[in-house]
């Protein structure tokens, strides 16, 4: 195993090459420029494609073509470019592609700034596109995660043959950490589903129409049940100090990491606090919440945002519990400070 | 007043045309497609302007331009257009322009097909497209409505500077009914932030950059209060029988009216049924639902999805009564008969 | 008749509305911009369309579509743009469509730069697109012929049903000169061949697709036809001081003005020259050249050019005497002094 | 050297992988498709890059990226395409970029249809797009041509860095014939302008902008040297029983076959033809052509246009001799009937 100091942004494409991906499809875009950067200069190394694409629309068209002939293929935005691409997922989790797509965040709405936020949650937890359809998303909070999730990333994709969503925010993809990189190992299986470009898999259909109303409706509901197994399967979290906790707080990416110091505070001043830090924000870690609503008195929701997750937190905490929330937006990032005094308060 | 049977979709241009809109900008799409014919036919007419865009992407930027001017202008589209316009739309809202966005929802994921469904309501009632923005949704159920609730999202755009979003599905576009236009009515209302190209606004500004992280927050928060008056003043809803009901079924568009046949039904079995449409979908009439919690027994939903709208009912109903989701998919649209059953098996 | 000080750039469009133009499609480029500029504010106040297209390419294409639909429509570029449109030129040629595009010259090739140049001759006058058509280009050499060639190329365009390209340099463009703008006459003529968007003429088919090489031969001979018709017919060109000329200096556009100052300064010397001047550089003067040859010594050429046109002089010429070229590019205009010892080499 | 039973259009493939063409880009168009399909099927192969641009406009301007890197790059269309092409090839040459274009003529003006012509002898010869530059254009007619002049315009290319075009029709690309085709050899020569990405070609620069008027004309004079350069080096012709011959043909491309049988079958005749066929369009053979006005009666030049090479036979001839032209149009290929019905009324 490798270590090395490197920026979570690169650490994406490290991990994506040794997840066996051998096709990026992107256009730039502050703060996710360096996995563009990456991916032009690492790629090509490993037997692999990097074409900056005319558009982000034409980039996520790419990754649909190059995932259709079988390829762990990505791309990489942020916001503004994410929100191009909404019709092209919609067109790959309908035509069941396997595909990473990375959303580091920056400042919203509209052309906002390029601070860190985390005012994609709705766009890529509820699906920013059209039709029923989910996209997995996973939610590092280091560079090493950039690495690691974006490798489980490759593997849940080509699972459940649906589009994943790596969703960190500029602060996550812009920090350098060091990072272990593990072994590349061999991608398991095969996709008989792809068109490859051979006379055996031209039969093969790749396609999200479906015109009659009662074969659209069987696809729709086949991919709910796909999507049912995947919220039975794939809940991920991590537990801090939940151990006899009375108020639990709740953030995800770079949040969790000031949550993180700001329970070790509280602790030190004898509030019993403890840490959810969802690592998949769809599948929502809701069996973990619901089980929490047993002992916990309160829980707190922080984002950078005006509360996104809060409603998903809400809708797990069923009444049970009160939910507070605490949000700073534009790349205002809350200090430890803040969130021990938002504690303070909840516990009154 | 005239009277005219006229399609739903005709119907929203008129509409618009009477609301004083002066700009259309679209990509033809089914089943939006009438919408941009009768735009191209009676627009002019009226003195304004017709473009049909190089594509959907072009042409929600062309309503920024237009609305920067100070136009009443609008797009329509179907859920493929939507999509691809999420950029633009989050862009909209961050400017706070105002505007007229029509979708009229064809079945999803993907291609999908060209019938009926409700699978868009994540992407525009939680904001498809990045940052922390709002747009109001309106949800008209018949051809007059089309009109109707056309002239009101003018009137709602200019008033809170913000994108209005007409959702409706194939369904309500393709029918024909009898529609009493109102008489044209004069626009109150100077815009003195618009950039008009003369001297006196050259110096306006239109932008959703906000570079420093300060600024940006603070205008978020702007929007954030902007968005809580809306919430406070605009939650619209009919109500139909229901007074003394022990079982509420909600469902929006097309739905409602095979709702409303079945709470006719099922009143004439002796079931004590009601129905709520929601007419605006953002703001969700929440306010109406919580006050129902206390007398109702429990709760519908209906939708064509896998659930979309279902979760803002829960999220208003706060775990106080049951709430029981029913739904099809794909173009299929549910039967009196089948909504009759499922009463039935909620009120067991 | 309104006299006007005016932008030669300018006056394009005063003459162009002047004879019915009413459709205007262009992107805007040094040093034609105040064509679009003038379009963009005047068209719309005599009821026509001004459209900023997405792309040079774009534009002419737009042009297409309504010459198509039978409207009087006009395009405008430089050098780079121009390239752009050829095969926007060879499918509105080949479908015989008439329309007008203005080419305000600037250096070349490539980027080069914005000062005049005449590097477009062989681009525009040989084809710069693909297959056997041929464009009628006139050549303005002051503001008032700015108006009146541009009201002449719509009049030649309608008669011949093809594309007339006026040809001018930044110059010409951007100089200010006295202009008599001429009353707004009616358009005569029907295109009955046009297609209105009306029952009666959606039966007319403008094509340039003929798939069996008998129909196409066919085609390409009647399009030869109707260039040797405007060869015959439209061959135009300015004579100065040509009685009893020895040498006969021939340039066009702003040259032709220096060309005349050096023909005045030279027959003061005692020097017998003359100047034609060609104001159609296709058809191209050739039976006045050839008439010339009976009695003149010499030729000279002159070009803001590597030699160009000096090609089509020697093909009319054709050996009986002499032709002198001589050349200045980049932007560099060549002074009179240069032309008069030029003058004085040839006549030893 | 290996044998092998190929198409035109593939040959020219495998004689560009041969040459060290390591990228290609382009947008597929009948006739010139198996261009692309065999770039995308071989130059992966050899390491080497394919890309299908979004359109002919990118893939040019991709191959302007590719060529300023130092790469060998290609690109490959038909009229239509080449048309489009236009601008990108006027910058190649004004940044002095050696690539090579193909083009594989089709019917036309405007679509036409996809039989072989030559109708866009003006476009590629006289310089399609603006400013002051000329493009090397060199002729096949066989397959085996397709592959040694696709070599040669690569060397070409590099030694006077400017584009050159191999020019064909539908009929030379399509026919299937053996090819000898040589052994890979090494490039020779370094580009030390190039911009390789590397610290020490930072420093270089690939621009087609010369902002100043001087700068620009002496850019131009450069140019126009090495222009005149290459017209003494590069003049390439094939000639066939020119010996005594009293009447010659000139014909370039397919119609060169046939004029080589028809001079077979009038010799037999007994009448003293010859066939003088031009390899390099420009530059154009001049000089032979100039000599064999002392001896020959008769010129008749046969082409699949209207007449566009017999203008620079006629600037070569001078009239020194009589020139005739005999052309078919829109995909008809003339007869040896025909020819040798044309050669005996020129010998009457």
């Amino acid at each position: 195993m490798a270590r090395e100091l490197i920026k979570g942004n690169e650490a994406v494409i490290k991990g994506a090459i040794l997840a066996g991906c051998r096709a990026y499809f992107g256009y730039p875009i502050t703060p996710a420029s360096e996995i563009a950067h990456a991916a032009a200069q690492y790629l090509p190394l490993a037997g692999g494609t990097f074409i900056q694409g005319e558009s982000e629309v034409a980039s996520i068209q790419m990754v649909y073509g190059a995932a259709s002939a079988g390829l762990r293929a990505m791309t990489a935005s942020s916001g503004p470019g994410i929100s191009l691409k909404q019709e092209g997922i919609s067109y790959l989790a309908g035509s069941e592609l396997p595909c990473v797509i990375v959303d580091i965040m920056r400042g919203g709405p509209g052309l906002g700034n390029i601070a860190p936020e985390q005012g994609d949650y709705h766009q890529v937890v509820k699906g920013g596109g059209h039709g029923n359809y989910k996209t997995i998303v996973l939610a590092p909070n280091s560079a090493q995660e950039m690495c690691d999730l974006t490798m489980l990333a490759f593997d849940l994709a080509d699972k459940y043959r649906n589009p994943v969503i790596v969703l960190a925010d500029g602060f996550v993809g812009q920090m350098m950490e060091p990072v272990e990189f593990p072994k590349l190992k061999p991608i398991k299986g095969e996709k008989p589903w792809a068109v490859k470009g051979t006379k055996e898999t031209r039969k093969n259909l790749i396609t999200s129409i479906f015109l009659s109303p009662e074969e659209l409706e069987e696809h729709v509901m086949k991919l709910a049940r796909k999507y049912a197994e995947v919220e039975r399967n794939e809940q991920r979290f991590e537990a801090y100090e939940l151990e006899g906790a009375e108020i639990v707080i709740l953030g995800y990416g770079i949040i969790s990491r000031i949550l993180h110091t700001a329970v070790d505070r509280a602790r030190e001043e004898g509030i019993k606090v403890g840490l959810l830090r969802p690592i998949s924000l769809w599948p929502f870690p809701k069996q973990k919440i619901e089980e929490l609503t047993r002992s916990v008195e309160a829980f707190l929701v922080v984002e950078m945002s005006t509360g996104q997750m809060v409603d998903d937190v809400k809708l797990a905490v069923r009444e049970m519990r009160p939910v507070h929330f605490y949000g700073r937006t534009g790349g205002m990032v809350p200090s430890v400070e803040e969130i021990l005094q938002k504690i303070k308060e909840v516990g009154r």
